[in-house]
């Protein structure tokens, strides 16, 4: 396995229909701009997608799931045994996504990256699931490197393997999601050494704790910050990945540099998936436009790392859950963009009279 | 016709529902609030229509349209033929609301109150469409009442009745909307009336004004607040409403009244819809807890309207249309909302474990 293909340059959008899709904006009937974001997500995509007739479907929703070695210091409001249990619940149908994803008519994938299952989860007929290979869980980061740089190849390979599989079934926009307890906390010491920025101000409740339970996490994650800054080979976001992240942090990187690379329009969830965009655009600042951000969180971290990436997510929802969930709630209105963009009618074909057309 | 209707007070909101329905939240596979203000709307949705099983649908979106005196002054960018045209694109389909409705599989009806039709547009076969008989613009709200106190009888009953055939088709979510070129102007002045606020705080570009035709603006909507303050029989926001509202501001207030006291969920728009919701309320303040409103829009007065209202809109997507459109986008997040409440597992069904329920 290499690390090579990270550095491909994404594919460049097309500024022929770019210009092409604004102009067709002004000629629906609206006054022009009338439409906001709405608007702009529909001429974002079909620049990305290239045709005048941009569209998400199908979209394909990818959860990445891992476990974390941190939590035995106890970062999580929940049990690490829950990331395998929600692993059963998302292929049951019962979790958020789930009906998110039947909302959408999308498709789902979980890819377990180093997870124990429940025991009684063996045996079962199991659709939609894939396991890779790796430790049930990751080394805790507080006093050593998460992973191995072999280990991190294999998650950053998993993601583009994932992606391509989703191209093969025309994917026209790429969701992904997560699943790991414990994993704002890697996903707070990366942004940490990525951003520069104080770790009180990028830690926080997660799935429930208190303040004082924040405090403490927020000690971890500075160890975890210094383990970093004395293990680490050279100071780059491969190296902030490897030492810091976790294996579903490194697979959603993965994912969205191989999307970019394809040419297939990403919209991007909250503070995890945040924080693995970052580490991509670390990596390979071309991707860049291809990011779509589909939610702001109230995870308080999240602000510094939308900032850092000039982000302006679509909705503000007070929502925290991951799972891919604020990108899926956004994805409808990303739907509804397109739709709008591709079959409004124009000033010219409905009679109407258009004030820059006398 | 009377007015002693407006004062019935709104269906009482179930405390058994909503308390139920928080509790349901909690058993749901999520950490609780985690889905934020998706958890917020399905609880509030299901208090309202009393049951534990929460629902948009049907949903139903009526369009009011009214043309406006005051627009003989020069107040829109757009001239008041439009009106009438965009009423026909809605009867076509061509719209943004027409392409929204069908996302939703919402109901469209159109309400012409006060309109001149475009002329090539009799004769032709006309779905969903009810005219009212009412004159072919309100009066010019600069130097006189915008309506009769029997015009805005009318135009108030013209709503309640409309709400009542949404209910006789089985509506559970009210969408009003509205097309009324110059209504920008009216809802201004209704909004400084009501709320005391300086017009320049209120008057914004509606369709596309540049800033020398703001100031104009402004200055017609002091004088119609002049006019008001001097020909009004008493302060009231009936007189507000026919001093300088609009036939079809006047009907989404009848509508929005109706509901709440027929116990029928409203999704509020933007600054015009918001302007007759906060007229609805100074009328009769119980229908208050049933406003949810849809949207934030970038005409700067609707920022005032809305705290005076204590709202916090689901949607901020620097939208500016009108027709309903920014409430029908978010009514793709009201239906997620409840579908996440319905048919997501609970931790005992899912054999998740719970922080709460060790």
């Amino acid at each position: 396995m290499t690390f090579k293909w990270l550095k491909e340059p994404a594919k460049e959008i097309s500024r022929l229909h770019f210009d092409n899709a604004l102009k067709h904006q002004a000629r629906l009937t609206k006054p022009v701009g009338s439409l906001g974001r709405l608007e702009e997500i529909s001429v974002r995509i079909g620049a990305m997608q290239a045709t005048p007739v941009p569209t998400p479907d199908p979209m394909h929703i990818s959860i990445f799931a891992g476990n974390h070695g941190v939590t035995q210091l106890g970062v999580s409001a929940y049990p690490k045994e829950v990331t395998g249990q929600m692993i059963k619940n998302f292929s049951d149908g019962g979790a958020a996504i789930n009906i998110m994803a039947k909302e959408l008519d999308a498709k789902i994938e979980v890819i377990c990256l180093g997870v124990v299952l429940p025991e009684e989860y063996f045996g079962l007929a199991v659709h939609n699931i894939t396991k890779i290979s790796l430790p049930a869980e990751t080394q805790n980061i507080a006093n050593t490197p998460a992973m191995t740089t072999d280990q991190l190849a294999l998650c950053l390979d998993t993601g583009r393997q994932n992606l391509y599989h989703a191209k093969n079934e025309g994917v026209r926009l790429f969701i992904g999601g997560e699943m790991g307890i414990g994993n704002t906390t890697a996903a707070a010491a990366m942004a940490m050494a990525l951003l520069k920025i104080e770790g009180k101000n990028l830690v926080g409740p997660g799935t429930g704790l208190n303040p004082k339970e924040v405090k403490k996490k927020n000690l971890i994650v500075n160890s975890a910050v210094k383990q970093y800054l004395s293990s680490r080979k050279d100071e780059t976001a491969m190296e902030v990945l490897r030492c810091l992240g976790g294996f579903e942090i490194a697979a959603l990187t993965g994912s969205y540099l191989s999307a970019a690379q394809c040419g297939i329009p990403i919209l991007v969830d909250g503070f995890i998936c945040s924080v693995a965009a970052l580490a991509a655009c670390h990596i390979n600042p071309s991707i860049s436009p291809w990011l779509i951000f589909g939610h702001r969180s109230t995870e308080p971290g999240h602000q510094h790392v939308l900032a850092a990436l000039d982000a302006n997510p679509i909705l503000n929802l007070d929502m925290r859950l991951g799972e891919g969930s604020g990108a899926a709630a956004s994805a409808l209105l990303v739907r509804l963009a397109c739709n709008l963009h591709n079959n409004m009618a124009t000033f010219d074909s409905a009679g109407v009279t258009n004030k820059f057309d006398p």
